[in-house]
């Protein structure tokens, strides 16, 4: 959100009321627009001035001389509490009336979120009058996790899978001076943002002393943060209590674990009275975990959770748990299973103020997956979605692949078929419908494993450790009573039990002077916080709340141009990317370690667990119950049988699901193998329009805006051929089967 | 050589007569073998005590009190000058009468030589009479260039393509600590090494400054190498004179680039009188060279050459030039091609000082390739071959792999049929014979290229820069006259002008306790350096000399089981690695980058210039003039035929030369696909076998030296199985060929 976006509130005459910490950022931020752009600013127990807008906290009292209006519209408070109910933490409420634009809070946090969407809202904040709406975010949890180092790892870098230059937080092992994340939590709040992890999960050397010894780096960042409603989390190794504790053991269940846990966090509390929590991979990819001592991971994230209950902290734990050494000759093992077969069987055992951070698909942030079947199989454990923002698999950053498209429709996805919950209500924790419930408990339902065995109903048999949650609100999935007293010290109380466990997303932000290396990413970064705050909002209106913002109207010559080219490029870069790459859903083919380009048997043969199985006859993953490794058998019905089936299986998840051969006929009419050629050739024609398109603006936008993105276009193109010659060129060998427009393929 | 192989020399009685740096180095290794195992030593100028052994320079003048037995040995010369012939550099006398050994020599270094061949012999030195025996190495160039890094490099760590542990010169940008240095100097002597390039080819940041600032670190290998004959070279950038002078250009025939070079040479010399010369990769793999001015090869390696030339330095410029962004849908550009193409047009411009580098074979060191055709073509230019002690795409020293037959066959080689000069003969720098000249000569001969143009006669018209060299000496491919006055300050005088370019290795050491990672691969390193001092030498006999040295019979209790194991495991270890890797002489299929494992496709649509094309019908590089890429036509007679005709061609480099259905059949009788199954299951059975036989050596050998081989072959089955697995699953896949003996391909 750059400072012009401000103007339109700037020039106002702005009354701000209300005390605490977040109060101050919401004066501080409209001062800092009033300088530039010439308006006034009060902070006033008083009404008595003439104003456009009133940004006022009712828990802060009433406002003297508040006007008749004034207390109709909620400003000064009713003698029963509150007009209007209670607000959530969070929540606000905005109207207008006679000229004057009013945000309402009950929390500080509540009215920074306000003020944000006042600027979001622009010019149209002060024009018709406005029936009061209210706002709260659907997800309490709306976080971002930083896969940055510590230290510079010799493979990884400073920041793993970053793309955007070096780490914000980090630099070759000491903490950077924090002016970049003064900017960067104004992004981040502008958002929505309320959480941030400031070291990769995978957790190297000195990384893990952040918990301890070097802790005052995390308290620093935590404090640049706080006045934003933004919770710091840290990625901790599970072995900790060995490797920084000096003990024997991890072991979850050893008591003298148990009290390291709980001092270390203590210590981490009494410098950081509201620390978000611990974020955890473990037993997976080489990370220590409770397998080492025969617990599971239930045994390991409760003994987190212990340790930061008292203090209202959140473990997450990741259920990306697989066998990365796995044999590529066994086709019994299916890495798309393991999540559900590891953690379904631990439902209900988990603490309430432990996550699972599960990913949206069931292998790993592919530009096509189905959704994890694990979401909808724990009625009795808190569920986070985690999403990739930076583009690991999608372009990194240097092809333009804007993601909101496929995270609107994991969030969207009916586990259980239509008008029943979908993915946002369930990491919202919205209950299951009764319906839901029914069909989960019918024995000899499909939730069949391949080697024949029942699992039972998920759903434990004491009804869970989590309470009912709340019913959802009006405005949109929120779930959870929302009024437990006494938020966090920071105002933003957002990681309490009872709720689902959010979204979270991978950050795609670095110390690039466009923040994201490709500056159109920043629209998924946007993304991920505009639909954490609601999940129903459409890629399209996203893409233009974030235009507006980055070009303001006022600022460029010719906005609808620009509307108009941004949308061109990115609207269906998604799938173009899709397009382009590896086909039907069938997913990896990229070079092997760094994951960009093309390389279609670069995993075929490795212990990652990811295959095509490619032969001169056909391609794809069986994963049927009858012939295959039985995955789709952990999905609900309908999509069980959907999946199943070879006649129902949506065609862009086809190879996930099937093994086929190359003149197998998709539902578009067309064969797998011409469907290959097919969508490879016109994928790069469609990155060549982007490229013409972009050059519309040419002398239009901020030079050095417009030819960042012109040369990442242009690499995007000559990736795209590559890809599109590479895949084209090894199914013709492998098929032997020609293009039918006879088109060159090598 | 362990001390213990010092032990029959120790136990005797021992006169060494001379003066000089070199031949106190003799002093010093009998007083040390002296005092481990009980012997005498004198260093005297008159021959009164009864001794066993005698190692005289001749040059130091007659031994007083000589016996008659003694001038008729020729220990004190004749009046005419020397018994038996004035002794070349390096070249030593052997020979035994009435119970006195007697070593002579003309210069130190051929003293030093001399002792170390008396260690070799081993008791044999003391047995019977001997007759008087000239030794003198075949070339004159015996080098080893480490790929070593000055500072830790980020993709390819401490040692390019090391494979031992770390540097033994460099660690993290500093210099070592040099005692390991002053072990290896006598490891290298004692194998007949005389020349060491202490960097990396790819000179990168604080490598460069070696050759100025940092001039000191290279003075102090420089000063340990020298008392054991060894030259120190330095890799140097082409770009040298702007990275470190801050010149403009590095223009080869700019007048302050010539300039800059002649006074940073002449600062070299100053310090270190015997510095052997530069190493240069130039306009390769992204190194700085000539063509950035618009020069060629030549340009640039003579303006080295220039600047070493009044010090008696050589230049060695390496051939590996090629195109490494080539675009894989490109049949027609062939990498193999590219080394002739670059320099053959130039033959006859280089200084006499400027020795070429050619790798053995066309492409990069893999397991099989046939002989570069260039060794065949540049008459009129001093030419070096290069082999890679450390085994990138040979096992990387996890695998054993006893290359000294491939080497063996490389310099046995006869590039213009029977009868003629074989590979040796060139390095060693004998002149064509006159049949070789007059076929060469034939106007309409087979050196066509593809485009259809001729090669003349590569001859240059005037002759070339080189006057006739002398005829080979009777003890080997020996070349030269030898005796020009005024070797080097150190004794050695190996690198003048007039020899031909000799034999240069990539060195195979780090600082790993065994030298080389794979104890077995020091029988490599031993076999660089002999094969290098008589390419005749048999990989059979090698081995059997490296066996008695690294197992003296006196220190281990079964020495002919010993002998036999080791033989077992090694003798045929090159051809079992050929078997279960890439077959018939396609080459490559390795993990790119790290080049260790396999991937049949890694390569396949890389820029790297390394393909397969194998497809569902067949597979391998078509290089013939009909059809092809012309490669073949780069051979002289009788190979160019032999290499194009599918019907001559060997079959252990058919898919090197052809493009082949699955169904082709070999000479063997087997189809290509059936070849395929059958190397790579009969290879794994190789390596089973030879880790059973290895077993045979426990509690007869040092435990750590058997238990670090055992580990490593426990890895080469490991990897072998996978090689086989993902090879034998790759080609059936594609050509859906069954095995003919149902194995199990999956």
């Amino acid at each position: 959100m750059p400072p012009a976006a401000f103007r339109p509130l700037g020039s106002r005459r702005v009354l701000v009321h209300g005390d605490g910490l977040l109060v101050d950022t919401v004066l501080d931020e409209v001062v800092r627009a009033c300088l530039e752009h010439g308006g006034r600013v009060w902070r006033s127990p008083t009404w008595d001035v003439e104003v456009d807008l009133v940004l006022a906290l009712r828990d802060a009292g009433p406002l003297a001389n508040a006007t008749a209006e004034a207390t109709r519209l909620g400003v000064t408070p009713a003698a029963d509490g509150a007009a209007h109910g209670r607000l959530a933490d969070e929540e606000f409420l905005l109207t207008r009336t006679d000229g004057v634009t009013v945000v309402l809070a009950d929390t500080p946090a509540g009215l920074l979120y306000g003020l944000f969407h006042t600027v979001r809202l622009g010019a149209a904040a002060f024009d018709d009058d406005r029936a009061p709406e209210r706002h709260r975010p659907a997800l309490h949890l709306r976080a971002l996790d930083h896969w940055d180092n510590v230290e510079v790892h010799p493979v990884s870098g400073q920041v793993e899978r970053g793309y955007a230059g070096g780490s914000i937080f980090w630099r070759d092992g000491a903490a950077r001076d924090l002016t970049r994340v003064r900017e960067y939590r104004r992004l981040l709040a502008a958002v929505g943002i309320n959480a941030v992890t400031v070291n990769n999960v995978n957790v190297h050397g000195e990384a893990a002393r952040l918990l301890t010894d070097r802790l005052d780096d995390v308290v620093a960042i935590a404090e640049v943060l706080r006045p934003y409603g933004i919770r710091v989390h840290l990625a901790v190794s599970f072995a900790a209590p060995v490797v920084l504790g000096g003990l024997p053991t991890a072991d979850p269940l050893d008591e003298r674990v148990r009290a390291w846990w709980a001092d270390a966090t203590h210590r981490v509390y009494r410098r950081i009275p509201d620390f978000g929590g611990f974020l955890v991979k473990a037993d997976s990819e080489g990370q220590p975990g409770p397998f080492t001592y025969g617990r599971d991971h239930a045994d390991g994230a409760n003994l987190l959770a212990e340790a930061l209950a008292p203090h209202g902290g959140v473990v997450r734990w990741r259920t990306f748990v697989y066998n990365h050494h796995q044999d590529w000759r066994d086709r019994s093992t299916d890495r798309a299973r393991a999540a559900y077969d590891h953690f379904v069987p631990l439902d209900g055992r988990f603490r309430t103020n432990v996550i699972l951070q599960v990913k949206f698909g069931p292998v790993d942030f592919q530009v096509r997956e189905p959704v994890s079947p694990l979401i909808a199989a724990m009625p009795a454990t808190r569920l986070a979605v985690e999403i990739q923002a930076t583009q690991e698999y999608t372009g990194q950053q240097r092809h333009a692949c804007y993601l909101a498209p496929c995270w609107s429709e994991v969030l969207r996805f009916e586990p259980w078929g239509p008008d029943d919950r979908t993915v946002a209500d369930v990491v919202a924790g919205k209950p299951a419908s009764r319906r839901t419930e029914e069909r989960r408990t019918v024995p000899g339902g499909r939730l069949v494993r391949p080697e024949g065995g029942f699992l039972g109903p998920a759903f434990a048999p004491d009804g869970g450790l989590l309470g009912p949650a709340g019913g959802a609100g009006p405005g949109g999935g929120v779930a959870g009573p929302g009024n437990r007293p006494g938020g966090g010290p920071g105002g933003s109380a957002g990681h309490r039990a009872g709720h689902g466990g959010g979204l979270v997303a991978v950050a795609n932000v670095g110390d690039d002077p466009f923040w994201t290396g490709h500056p159109l990413a920043q629209a998924n970064l946007y993304a991920v916080g505009r639909l954490a705050w609601d999940p129903r909002l459409t890629a399209d209106a996203l893409l233009d709340e974030w235009i507006d913002l980055t070009f303001p109207p006022s600022t460029v010559d010719d906005p609808e141009l620009v509307r108009r080219t941004v949308h061109a490029v990115l609207d269906d870069s998604w799938r173009t990317y899709e397009r382009y790459t590896a086909p039907l859903g069938v997913g990896f083919m990229v070079r092997p370690g760094h994951h960009y380009g093309p390389d279609v048997d670069g995993y075929e043969y490795t212990p990652w667990g990811t295959y095509h199985f490619a032969d001169r006859d056909g391609v794809g993953v069986d994963r049927t119950p009858a012939t295959g490794t039985g995955f789709t058998g952990q999905y609900p019905q309908p999509w069980s049988d959907a999946y199943e089936s070879l006649e129902r299986c949506p065609d862009e998840l086809l190879l996930f699901f099937h093994h086929v051969p190359y003149g197998h006929v998709l539902h578009s009419g067309s064969t797998v193998v011409q469907h290959i050629y097919d969508t490879h050739f016109a994928g790069v024609e469609q990155v060549r329009r982007m490229r013409a398109q972009w050059r519309e603006l040419a002398g239009r936008i901020d030079p050095a805006w417009y030819e960042r993105v012109r040369e990442r276009l242009d690499e995007q193109l000559r990736s795209a051929v590559e890809w599109r010659d590479q895949v084209n060129t090894y199914f013709f060998r492998k098929s032997g089967v020609p293009d039918a427009q006879g088109r060159r393929i090598y």
